[in-house]
C-alpha cells in the first residue's frame, strides 16, 4: 500500500508541508524501532502538533482506509512501532510540551511525545520524582512508555508505568476523543478504560496527552553487589533484604554477563572471588539505622553462606559504578548478536525456571552460550542466547526460535509470561497463546474492533 | 421474575439442597447491601462452594435466561449487590478459603468470599501486610472489594484495591473461565483484562478467586490531629507533611462532624481551641529522626498560622483514640439520616470545590446542615447532608437529589468524579454522565455485551 499524491496533499493540508516526510532516510528512521529484525517500509511520516490534528488524521485515515502506525521514541524491542506495509507513521515527536503543573496534586500533564528523561527533569525541578526508569529514558517517550506499560530497574519499589498514569487523552481508532480518568486519584465510575489503553501498543487508539503522578524525591541509597553460588541462595538473599530493608532494586546477572561487561568497559572485577551469579541490591539508607540494617543483612547473608563475596557502596560515585556493572551488559553483548527473550514467572518459581531453561538449551543446543540478567525481584528474566561465532545469523535465529518454543512451553506450564515488559508487537505475537488463553485472545480481538472498527490502527501488531 | 419449581430443583442439583435458600428472611438479608434505599426482592440465594459450581450456574442461567446478582459481604454503599427484580443472588460466602501461600512472591491466593479482615490476618501471620483498610473490613469480602475497587483510609500511601490484585479467576457472563494475569508482577501480553474486572461491579463476570499482593509490615507511626481555619491552610499542611514525612493517611473532618462524634462517644474535645476543620495525619516514625521531622513539621505549620491548635500522639493508645475521632463519625451521624455523596476532584481543587458546594447548599437549602469528612489527601470528600428534624424523609431525599444535581454539575466542570470509591451500582447510575462521556458509556455498554451477551449479570447496575 502506498499513499497517492492527493492523499499526501490532504495530509499536508491537515499538518502543514513541513510535518509530512517522504524521504527514504526519514522513512527508515521513523518507520522502525530498536527491534532490528524488520525492514521498515512506511509510505510517509506525519508529525502532528496537536490532539486535534491527530483526530483529523485518524478520521481521514478511516475514510481513506489508510493504516496508521503510532510512533514514540522508537525504543521498543518488540517491533510495536515498526511500519512494514506502507503504513502512515504518526510520530509524536513534535507533541512534547508540558501542559500543566499541579504541585498540590503531585501531577504533571504532558503531551505524549515528551521524552522520559525530560519528564524526570520536570519532576526534579519541582522537588519531586518520576520513578519509572530504564536504559532508554533518554530517547523513549511517555506515550510509548504507556502504550507498552514500560517497566525497568525500579519496579520492585515503584511499579510499572501503569501505576503512574492518572489520566489519558486518546484518539480512538474511530477518531473519537476520550478523556480518561482526568488525573483523579479516585474514580470508581465504571470500567477503567485508562488501564485498557496502558499496554495496548497503539491498537486501540493514539495517546496524545497524559497526566502523570509524581512521588517524593528518593532518599539516599546504598548499592551492594553480591556473588552467589545458587539461584536458591539468591532468593534467600532477596527475602532477607525485603524483610530487613527498604529495597529500591534487586537485579541479577550471570558471571558471563559480568565478564562481557568488564571486557567491554575495561573496568576491574568488583569482587575478589568470582561467582556464577550476582545480585545488585539498592536499598534506601536515609538514616544511620537503615545503613546498619543493610550492613547487618549483608553480614547475615555471608554467615548463612548464601553470599560468597560482596561489596557495599560507600559513596554515590561507588554506587553509580556498581550500577554500571548491571546497566552496561546489554551494550557489551550486542556484538555477539544476542537472541533476547523477556520472560517472567512468579518470584518463587525463578530458580526452577532458570534451571529448566539452562537444561533445555544445554540439551538441544550445547554450543549456545546463555547470558542471563534481569529484574529478579519482579520475577523478570532477560534470557540472552549468544551466537556462536561460526554460525550464520539466519541459522542462529532459526535455532533460537526452536529453542524459544520449548522455553515458552515451560513458561505456559509455570503460568508465566512470554513478554514481561517489552510488549508483544510483531516479535511475540506468534507466542501470545503461551500466556493468554483462546478466550482471552478472542475477547481482545473483539475489544479492538470496538475501538477501531475499520482496523486502521497498528494492524498486525499484538495479533493478526 | 420468579424461579419455577423445576428451576429451583435444577439449582439444588448443582449446589446441593442446603446451598439454595428461599426463606423470606434470607432473601431480605442476602438480597441487599448497606445502601438501604432499596427493598430487596431476590427469588433465591445460591451458595456455590467451587468455581466449577459458579460456572455451572452461569451456564444454566444463560440457558434459562435467569438474571444473577453476585454478592460479597454486602457492605457496598451504592446498591451494586442489591436484587430488586427476582434475580438469583450468587453469594460467595462459602468460598472463603486460603488457596495458596507464596511468601517468596509476597502473594496469597484466596477464594473471593474471604472476609477482608481474615485476609489481613493471614498476611500478618506471615509477617506481611495487606494495606487496604476501611470501616467494613470485618464484613466485606475480597471479591466485592475488587468488584468495586474499594479505597479507604490508607490510599494516599498504599493505593486502592486495584493496586494489590496480581491475578483473578473469573467466570464471565457467558460462562467462560478466565485466569487473568496469574499472579505475575510483570506481564505485558496485550490488554490487561484484570484491570477491566477491577471496579466492574459484577457486570462482566463473577470473581471467584484472587491472587493478592502483600507488602512489608508497617513501621511505627504517629498520629496528629490539627485544627485549621481555612481549607487552603489545610492544603498547605498536606503539602508540608508530604514534603517532610512519610504520610500514611491524611484525613479531614469538619467541626460539626467532630461534635456529632464526641456527643455520641462521650469523649472529650481533643484540642483546647476549636476550629472549623481538622486534619488527621498519620506519619511513619520508624526512627527518632522521623519523629523529630514530624514534630518540626507540626511546629512549622503552627508558626505559619496554618494550624491553630493540634495534638500529636505519644503512644499507640493515644494514636488509636485520635483515629476514633475520624472513624466514629459515620456511625454518630447515622441517626440524622445523612444523605451521602462520595465525590472527588484533583487534590489542588479541593478548597474551591468545598467552598462551591457549601455555597450551593446555603443558597438553595439554607436549613440543611452539611457535615464533611473524607480522604482529602486523595481529593476524596464525603459530603453528608443532615436531615432537619422537622422535614419528612421523602421530602428530604427529594431535595437532596435536586441539590446533588447542582453539585454534580460542578463536579463535571471541575473534571471530578461522582463516585470516588463507592462505585455506581443503582444509586449513581443516573449521574454517570457527569463523570463519563457519552462515547465512554457507549464503549462500556458494548464491552459489557462482549462479556455477557445474554445480559444476565447484574442487570440494571452501572447503566441500563
Amino acid at each position: 500500500m502506498n499513499l497517492s499524491l492527493p492523499q499526501i496533499e490532504a495530509l499536508r493540508q491537515i499538518l502543514g508541508d513541513t510535518n509530512v516526510l517522504l524521504d527514504e532516510a526519514d522513512l527508515q528512521h521513523f518507520g522502525g524501532d530498536w527491534c532490528r529484525q524488520y525492514s521498515p517500509k512506511p509510505s510517509a511520516i506525519a508529525f502532528p502538533t496537536t490532539t486535534e490534528q491527530v483526530q483529523a488524521i485518524v478520521r481521514w485515515a478511516n475514510t481513506e482506509q489508510v493504516a496508521l502506525v503510532p510512533s514514540g521514541g522508537r525504543t521498543g524491542l518488540s517491533g510495536g512501532a515498526t511500519a512494514l506495509n506502507g503504513e502512515l507513521v504518526i510520530a509524536l515527536d513534535k507533541m512534547n510540551k508540558l501542559i500543566e503543573t499541579d504541585v498540590a496534586s503531585s501531577t504533571l500533564k504532558v503531551e505524549a511525545g515528551m521524552v522520559t528523561a525530560q519528564l524526570q527533569q520536570h519532576a526534579e525541578d519541582l522537588g519531586l520524582f518520576y520513578p519509572v526508569d530504564f536504559a532508554s529514558s533518554g530517547s523513549s517517550q511517555i506515550g510509548g512508555n504507556i502504550a507498552t506499560n514500560a517497566g525497568g530497574i525500579k519496579v520492585i519499589r515503584y511499579g510499572m508505568t501503569r501505576d503512574w498514569v492518572a489520566g489519558l487523552t486518546v484518539v480512538t481508532g474511530s477518531g473519537e476523543l476520550l478523556e480518561l480518568n482526568k488525573g483523579l486519584l479516585k474514580n470508581n465510575t465504571g470500567y477503567d478504560l485508562r488501564h485498557l489503553f496502558v499496554g495496548s501498543e497503539g491498537t486501540l487508539g493514539i495517546i496524545t496527552e497524559a497526566t502523570i503522578r509524581l512521588c517524593a524525591a528518593p532518599k539516599p541509597a546504598t548499592v551492594l553487589v553480591l556473588g552467589v553460588n545458587e539461584m536458591t541462595d539468591l532468593m534467600s538473599v532477596l527475602a532477607s533484604f525485603q524483610q530487613q530493608t527498604s529495597v529500591n532494586a534487586f537485579e541479577f546477572f550471570s558471571h558471563n554477563a559480568l565478564e562481557a561487561n568488564l571486557a567491554h568497559s575495561g573496568e576491574a572485577q568488583p569482587l575478589a572471588e568470582a561467582a556464577p551469579y550476582y545480585a545488585l541490591v539498592e536499598v534506601e539508607t536515609a538514616s544511620e539505622v537503615e545503613t546498619e540494617a543493610a550492613l547487618a543483612c549483608f553480614e547475615h547473608c555471608l554467615i548463612e553462606g548464601w553470599v560468597v563475596d560482596g561489596v557495599m557502596s560507600q559513596s554515590e560515585q561507588q554506587a553509580a559504578s556498581l550500577w554500571r556493572l548491571r546497566e552496561g551488559i546489554s551494550e557489551s553483548i550486542a556484538p555477539r548478536t544476542p537472541y533476547k527473550n523477556d520472560l517472567s514467572v512468579s518470584v518463587s518459581k525463578v530458580p526452577a525456571f532458570l534451571a529448566k531453561v539452562d537444561s533445555i538449551v544445554a540439551e538441544h543446543y550445547p554450543t549456545f552460550e546463555v547470558c542471563w540478567f534481569g529484574h529478579i525481584g519482579d520475577g523478570n528474566l532477560h534470557l540472552n542466547i549468544l551466537k556462536p561465532e561460526e554460525l550464520a545469523v539466519d541459522a542462529f535465529v532459526e535455532q533460537c526460535k526452536a529453542v524459544s518454543a520449548l522455553i515458552f512451553e515451560e513458561i505456559a506450564r509455570m503460568g508465566g509470561s512470554v513478554s514481561a515488559e517489552h510488549g508483544v508487537g510483531l516479535l511475540k505475537k506468534h507466542a501470545l497463546s503461551y500466556s493468554r488463553s483462546e478466550e482471552e485472545v478472542r475477547l481482545m480481538k473483539q475489544m479492538r474492533q470496538l475501538f477501531d472498527p475499520a482496523g486502521i490502527l497498528n494492524p498486525g501488531k499484538l495479533f493478526d
